[in-house]
């Protein structure tokens, strides 16, 4: 039977967490492999959160003053050697356009991993006076880095971002526009994806190339793994004086301006299947499912019914509820099933003794708890519905977190959170490099995500070697 | 004078039309040049031209069931080769990326330009029934096509565009889609661009490269010479049959499908420049305007005048105008010549008197008539006004493409018409390549645009060598 099959197609999370992201990328039709080596295509239902991804972002910018604009996608290779860092972070993994037309080219250009060259030297046109500044600018485009293993919307050869890039006539003000940023994305993430997440500032060793502080934001995913879900950096002059950007202040002295860039990308998508989803399949937050309720008519061919579920699908639709109603011949349990694996976040089952009763059936995908509901209000009821949907996600993501967050005050405790229980781990670090390197090369992999705002003081000394402890960072693996 | 500078500083249209071009692109802030050879950066009024562009046209397209996707950007060069006419086309106009990391690559990756090769890739993955089919399929990306001279918006190497892919279970549903998207494009340039356009069937010399038919809307330009503005082709099963693309049918046999591909791009914004701009700069269409209506207070500095001005700009926004009040301290003249420049729609004088009065002053873009109207009901004022710039520019371009298209019926009339009268020649043709070719040689550059859907009968016979007549076909220059 199709409905089994379709439920047998999807390997359990427990059994292997990496297969069961693979079948439901697939059976979902998120993504689909293509012949080129690391690249994924993006199906009409992955795309679909896309676009609801890049609306709601887009609006958020925008209300703060960010522009759109394009920049080429080449690099040459002369631009991206300016800033010393930067290029010696990302030349080992660019891909290099060497022949144009039939001829080789004189010089070979960058498929850009990244823009902030090609921002800097536009800035140097466009920025002479204080009057110039703020430049907010952001893109919204594809980038390449050359990955050796890649896995669908997680790391891929060509992702899909926007990449922000601003300019300041002081620190102060680039410095806030960096943690303004990283607000944004903390609010989306919570307040449109349903997940909460630990943010915070980047160690010497793992922040952006070139950078003088990156900020991140680190979802945990429902295995606990991390997931850099979104970074923003402060650049100071650094770039500014690579490139050679000046502007005149007020008080009439030349000036370098203060930079910052921020971006996230589809690997949000990649978030959204592995904090939410379960062995149903995905589930998606109501604010960004390109199917927020999926209306399935029971005893189809009865009369009245097609005709009321249309009804309601049209009420719904003029309420600015994103609906499908599937009056296809599957079978009802069929559809449960499908629309289970598409992670549409609310069912609405109608069927004749529902319509005799003035009412039909709302499910949650995540409690999966039935409730019999008016025809009446119908659609106050369904947005409501929708929130708690939201809410629900938001609650059971705050959960997993918590109690996959460890601490370890000595070695011996970090050692057995990183053997046996997956998760993030919080401790003490002395502020060196040293220490990360050991950390990961003795667990095997646990790197440090951030040292988070909130940091709290849990013991006097690092947990790997000892000495006086500076920070408390939160500690796992990643994706 | 600051004023002076403004207005000095572009070229006029009829002393030189290619740098008034230019003056325009640069003054209006719509792009820049980058260091990258044949590469533009779009500004961030460039750019929210384009996004209202993109706005309008994706609700065409998913109003008639089209949906949204990614493919990646490269192309490996035995893909672009699998159909024969499309290689030979695009080949040598590809950039290759051989490089990628730090490794040659085994085989070189054609950075797209256009992407029927990869969408028949994935077609021959997901169409297997009937029932899978037809796949109405669209993506918004940057393509490269090496190009040896350039010019912003009308001719890059990379430039942004969508471009729709769609697979069909008979020729006839496909060869439907072919005309409807044209119809789209033809309809979108007129009721949103205000660019009116001859439409028609490209001949064999002018198809796209592995199509059987292709489809065209060719606007002219203030000056006369035609644009190429946006194609739809017809590919038959060709590549179908290169990508052994197959389905079984109702009737259980097996079959290819039809395919079709359409297409528009940033090349739009070139259009929009050269038809409706005049020797004061830029005029946008009302639909497409970043900014619809600048509010410029006059004695501003008197009391209550920003107050009001602030007042109908929140009025006009929350009836969904797009407004913009510049309240900076530049005279009004300067502000006047500068949103003239930047092609505002509509311009809306307040200031003192006209408060006493309850009035202010609206002036279109287009006849520049002055028209004092009352205060109250502004909202349905000013987008009356909108329209009526709209119509306005509408008429207008009719009245040139009428005034610059010419009969020829013999040869002389022909050449006469191209040495002298810059514009559309309409004339008799054969039907064969020989004589387009000839066409080109002898008047230096005027080529066949289509044959328009509404041919006329001129002549008997072919204007360039005599024979008996086939089609009247629409000739001229192009950008």
């Amino acid at each position: 039977m199709a409905e089994k099959k379709l439920v047998e197609s999807i390997t359990s999370m427990d059994v292997d967490f990496a297969q069961w992201y693979t079948d439901v990328v697939r059976k979902a039709e998120l993504a689909d492999y293509s012949g080129v080596k690391g690249c994924m295509i993006i199906r009409p239902y992955g795309y679909a959160i896309w676009e609801n991804i890049q609306k709601d972002l887009d609006e958020r910018f925008k209300a703060l003053g960010h522009e759109n604009v394009y920049m080429p996608m080449f690099i040459p290779e002369s631009l991206l050697q300016k800033e010393k860092d930067h290029v010696e972070g990302f030349a080992p993994e660019c891909a290099w356009v060497t022949v144009g037309g039939e001829n080789k080219l004189a010089e070979r250009l960058c498929v850009r991993p990244t823009s902030e060259t090609l921002f800097c030297e536009h800035f140097k046109n466009i920025i002479q006076s204080y009057r110039d500044l703020p430049k907010l600018y952001n893109q919204w485009v594809n980038v390449v880095r050359w990955e050796k293993t890649t896995r669908p919307f997680l790391r891929t050869s060509e992702f899909l971002w926007q990449e922000g890039h601003t300019m300041h006539a002081t620190e102060e003000e680039a410095r806030k526009e960096t943690l303004q940023m990283l607000k944004v994305y903390e609010d989306f993430y919570r307040d449109t994806l349903a997940i909460p997440a630990v943010t915070g500032r980047k160690t010497e060793k793992e922040k952006f190339a070139g950078a003088m502080e990156t900020y991140t934001i680190e979802p945990m995913m429902h295995n606990g793994v991390a997931l850099q879900g979104g970074t923003t950096h402060y650049f100071g002059d650094g770039f500014a004086k690579a490139f050679d950007i000046t502007f005149t202040d007020r008080d009439n002295t030349v000036k370098y301006p203060h930079q910052t860039s921020w971006g996230v990308s589809t690997r949000m998508i990649g978030a959204i299947i592995m904090t939410h989803g379960d062995d149903n399949g995905l589930i998606l937050p109501p604010k960004v499912a390109p199917i927020q309720v999926v209306i399935i008519p029971v005893q189809m061919h009865k009369e009245g019914v097609l005709e009321k579920a249309q009804q309601v699908a049209d009420t719904l639709r003029a309420a600015g509820i994103r609906v499908k109603l599937d009056s296809t011949d599957n079978s009802p349990g069929w559809k449960f099933a499908e629309y289970e694996m598409k992670g549409v976040p609310v069912r609405l089952e109608i069927g004749p003794r529902d319509i005799e009763n003035n009412s039909c059936v709302l499910v949650s995908r995540v409690s999966r708890n039935k409730n019999f509901v008016s025809l009446d209000g119908l659609e106050a009821t369904v947005k409501e519905m929708l929130t708690t949907v939201h809410n629900e996600l938001v609650d059971r993501v705050k959960k997993n977190v918590e109690a996959k967050t460890h601490v370890a005050t000595t070695w011996e405790e970090f050692a057995d959170h990183a053997e046996n229980h997956p998760g993030f781990i919080k401790a003490m670090w002395c502020g060196e490099t040293e220490c990360e390197e050991k950390v990961k090369e003795l667990t095997g992999g646990v790197k440090s995500r951030c040292i988070p705002f909130d940091e709290e003081n849990l013991a006097p000394t690092c947990v790997c070697c000892g000495k006086p402890a500076k920070h408390m960072l939160v500690w796992g693996r990643q994706y």
